[in-house]
């Protein structure tokens, strides 16, 4: 077991953001990726302004009182073009980030489609192996990108407040289908009650099936932690109900998909090499071939090279 | 020729619907792909509910009342959970899709991460094909597939409003990144003026090397059309720049890269096939090996397939 493995498995947490650094960095670090562990993952999500990072801050107080280990991953979706956007919401954090039980990190990605969920999974993993029992990710916004960060979770908490106008209440739609708990933050604003029975009235308009978990809908005051114990009770009920009917491995199991597609893209493009892949790009910038031609024609090649080492005796 | 592409080439409007349902439904057409074209692609993207939806309506009929042909692609994030999320703006668009030089169509997707991004550029393709002269990409949010369906466009617009609280501030600096005009909507709101100085402020402190395109930054009411013209004008003197500059070919060459990377990732999941995709996401999901040694794996295993084909003589 190399020394890293042996520092984040005892909770170092030095060694815990060497690791997750190194895999921002794009680094493997297989043998950490696949240890065991048993944290549970909640992902907290919503449009911007709802009160995410306050009510999180209050959701991680919580666990804390009860002698909980905290992670929080705050993923920030504007940062491949510039960081600190979210510096804020960090800031508001800085209470948590003196307490030795909580380990706060922003995530930020450069590069592929879907790296940003494969870097936010597996700093959750390392998390995880380090001993955090209750692990937040928090993203924004009702991006493919965010969604695919929603389905690493085991809870997916869904934040809305009342009065963000009616393009945001159509996006809700999207969003509430991945919601395990729906949040009404900024329950003292006005429009409260009406949001309130539009979220209701979406959560019954869904297709329940017998055994079926029901979403339960509350309402927050996150600023002044109004409602914060009712959301860590539905969260832990929906704990209980993923071991009890069985679907916490359903949910592992689309998790380990959305990983593994992400890392299959990135060791392709890897293999592939830049300079074939330009040149490829720029014959399709030119129209000479379609995305698809070209990208079919990238793979026979790669899979003819593979099959000349294995002729040539060189690799099998 | 297939009549399909005889079709869309002569501008049947019936043609260019069909062959946008192929794509979505992720069929190939790699002969329409292949078409030239020189149609300019126009990003609208930025927060929900700053008034993209009403802008681009008006932005639309002025380049019509210049006999430009217009084509309209509404992507809509929420979609693979749940069609139909953004109907209240397409029913605004009702004038429009009466007029036959306009063709508005939204998009959606079901699918791997980047499907959308794919889709969206090769339905662009159809539409360019076809004879659309200006085609306005919607989308919402700043997800990283949101930014990947920017990067597809020419020109892209970020669109603001005032008074959507700090985090939506602090998100537009990862969108003003991309932006090539930047608009207040909403510009006799309170607060306007305070919006504006935020964002004159923010484009003031990009980097500026000479010769650089200098953001404009466009006040604009689009319930009633005041500013528009000034958009419009944004836009066409931006494409003016990346003709005078050359850099219309090098944004042409990153959206041919998020094309080929989204036809890679696809292609890729094919040859593999669901039922090895499935055991090695179980694998993943029991944690009996990391997502990258896994992919790996996965990778040497198609590429040895390859090389047993050219041994046998099946395949070269």
């Amino acid at each position: 077991m190399s020394e890293l493995v042996r520092e984040v498995l005892s909770g170092d947490r030095r060694a815990v953001a060497r690791a997750i650094s190194l895999l921002e960095r794009g680094e493997r670090l297989d043998e950490l990726m696949a240890q065991g562990g048993h944290a549970h993952l909640v992902g907290i999500t919503g449009p911007p302004g709802v009160g995410k990072s306050t009510l999180l801050n209050h959701l991680a107080l919580a666990y804390r009182q009860r002698g909980v280990q905290v992670g929080i991953l705050a993923v920030d979706p504007s940062s491949p073009f510039g960081g600190g956007a979210l510096l804020g919401d960090r800031i508001r954090m800085r209470d948590l980030a003196r307490d030795p039980g909580v380990f706060i990190r922003s995530m930020s990605t450069r590069g592929a489609v879907g790296g940003l969920a494969l870097a936010t999974g597996e700093a959750a993993r390392v998390l995880e192996v380090a001993g955090y029992e209750v692990i937040f990710v928090e993203t924004v916004g009702a991006g493919q990108d965010e969604l695919a960060i929603a389905r690493l979770a085991h809870t997916v908490v869904v934040v809305q407040a009342p009065g963000l106008g009616d393009e945001v209440q159509a996006l809700k739609a999207g969003l509430i289908q991945v919601a395990d708990v729906l949040v009404l933050n900024k329950a003292d604003r006005a429009g409260a009650e009406r949001a309130l029975r539009i979220l209701e009235e979406m959560v019954e308009s869904r297709p329940s099936p017998e055994g079926a978990w029901r979403v339960p809908v509350v309402s927050t005051i996150a600023l002044d932690g109004t409602g914060v114990a009712k959301v860590v009770f539905a969260i832990e009920a929906h704990r209980a109900y993923l071991e009890q009917s069985g679907k916490r491995r359903a949910r592992e199991v689309a998790a380990a998909r959305v990983a593994l597609e992400a890392a299959l893209q990135r060791s392709l493009l890897e293999r592939l090499g830049s300079v074939a892949l330009g040149d490829a790009v720029e014959r399709v910038a030119a129209r000479e071939v379609s995305p698809h031609a070209e990208a079919e024609r990238l793979l026979d090649a790669l899979a003819r090279k593979s099959a000349d080492e294995v002729l040539s005796g060189g690799d099998d």
